[in-house]
């Protein structure tokens, strides 16, 4: 099949460093982050607004995009599970998927909490969290 | 900043072949559909069972990657929107997010419900939806 190109939209800066000792997922202890949008991509970041409930798509650039089964967490007293069953980094597209809030805009920036990825993690698409049918 | 590969790893076959007349999500009348891994894929998928709930990631194909705001939903009454406080599939990075149910497995094909894809599709990534932090 095809492949396509993905380029980054923007870029995380985050006091996590290292992948062994970050949270697992944002609601498990992230610290606030940043994301600093490319000038070219302000358009697209134009209407963001603190307060907005966000979906991040990012791509976690130090996965192993070859593993196909691993055990959930890390931990080998769980049976090895396809990772298309599992939140595992390590998978054959790396695109993470986070759940933030918008804290503050400044210019390309955004201020956001509940973000769990490492300094320095491509983000490929932001969209908002959906509400109610009625409400889109 | 660098650009990244994403390469399919299953392909939706549904009855929806024309976007212009496919729901705008899930939720708003899609029919059933169908997830097919290609075979090296196969070991990623080897757990998915039926009542999984899971994200689909899709690349949306048909998708205008030059576009960085738009009317929402398409309706001219609505201000122009920079994509990123959107979901339009016109985006710089066409990903498409997708919350279905799987209902059948067989071999290497899902049956899900509440996915507007349109046949042909491709995916780059399945995750199941979280549960609780203890239940992770």
């Amino acid at each position: 099949m095809t492949s396509y190109q993905v380029r980054p939209v923007a870029r995380i800066e985050s006091p996590l460093t290292d992948r062994a000792t970050a949270p697992k997922q944002g609601d498990e202890g992230a610290p606030p982050s940043r994301v600093v949008f490319a000038p070219e991509f302000a358009p697209a970041a134009a209407d963001l607004r603190p307060g907005d409930r966000l979906v991040l798509l990012t791509w976690l650039h130090e996965a192993d995009c070859e593993v196909q089964a691993v055990h959930p967490r890390g931990d080998r007293d769980r049976p090895s599970t396809g990772v298309f069953s599992t939140r595992s980094p390590d998978r054959p597209n790396p695109i993470g998927l986070h759940t933030v809030t918008v804290t503050a805009v400044d210019g390309g920036t955004l201020t956001v909490t509940g973000l769990e990825a490492i300094d320095g993690t491509p983000v490929l698409d932001v969209k908002p969290v959906l509400g109610e049918v009625a409400e889109r």
